[in-house]
């Protein structure tokens, strides 16, 4: 079975990133309870939400994310019997690609370059499952779509969804 | 139409690259008609063959590269009547990635991010069309592929073959 799997909130945690240099930066008190159902940015004062949305072009963002909660032993078991792409709309971000490219090599090194995927449309990809956050990645999937929980769409429904990566481990192992 | 464009040697002229630097740190004489055949490291002698190899992982390379002829006329061109993806096999060098990304916008800027893929196999794509010099790409694509003619494969076999860009043109327009 051909499985893609997302980066951003589905195995790296970028959310969390973004709580954490908000907090830092203008001295705040988000928390992803506090944000649930909602996209980061949206959480903040309006004066503070360029800053939160410009995250994502600075040096270094990328690299240093944690690895979302069991997903480097769930991926490295899918890796063994099931034919396993990284899949990341990257393209939109090019400071973000050499440092997905090391980030992937240093948390999941298993995973072969022949493997990573950094794209912008997923609808071009074939395959069997697309484990993603986003549903207008899904939508357009021609295969079996998993929703990925994440804050921001904890109210979305249309998809079948996996709320961690036990949750994946269980359908697809 | 979904037509999926290679990089490196069909729009990008990685190949002139190549004996370009070669001529000028070893005082060679290569020309593109001498290698016709080849790969253009195994056209050095035995001791000069890593440094040619090594060409792909440089600073620079992929962000200097020239245009191969027409190329930009006709993907424009394509790119009003057809859904036009780049895709190339770039993870292979985490250098390249923002290089490509940045050549992309300077050559090609009517190509928008969201149809820029990097990647490694290519028969995750799912489209109608590949344009692509190298034939283990076109062998696991699910649609039509074009070979583009480069001086390395002008001799494989098996493949439709596009001679240049006009020939693309008088196919695909």
């Amino acid at each position: 079975m051909k499985i893609f799997v997302d980066m951003d909130e589905v195995i790296a945690d970028t959310y969390g990133a973004h709580i954490d240099i908000y907090n830092q930066e203008f001295n705040g008190n988000l928390t992803t309870e506090t944000c649930m159902g909602n996209e980061v940015w949206k959480m903040v004062p309006t004066a503070h939400q360029d800053s939160v949305r410009k995250h994502a072009t600075r040096r270094g963002f990328f690299r240093n994310l944690r690895p979302i909660e069991n997903s480097i032993e769930v991926l490295s078991k899918l890796n063994d019997v099931h034919e396993l792409y990284i899949a990341s709309a990257a393209m939109q971000f090019p400071n973000s690609l050499e440092e997905k490219s090391d980030w992937l090599n240093e948390h999941f090194p298993f995973i072969p370059w022949q493997h990573i995927i950094l794209c912008g449309h997923k609808h071009i990809l074939r395959g069997d499952v697309l484990i993603d956050d986003r549903s207008y990645n899904l939508e357009h999937f021609n295969g079996r779509g998993l929703q990925f929980t994440s804050p921001h769409n904890i109210r979305t429904t249309g998809f079948e969804r996996v709320n961690n990566w036990l949750e994946v481990a269980e359908k697809l192992l």
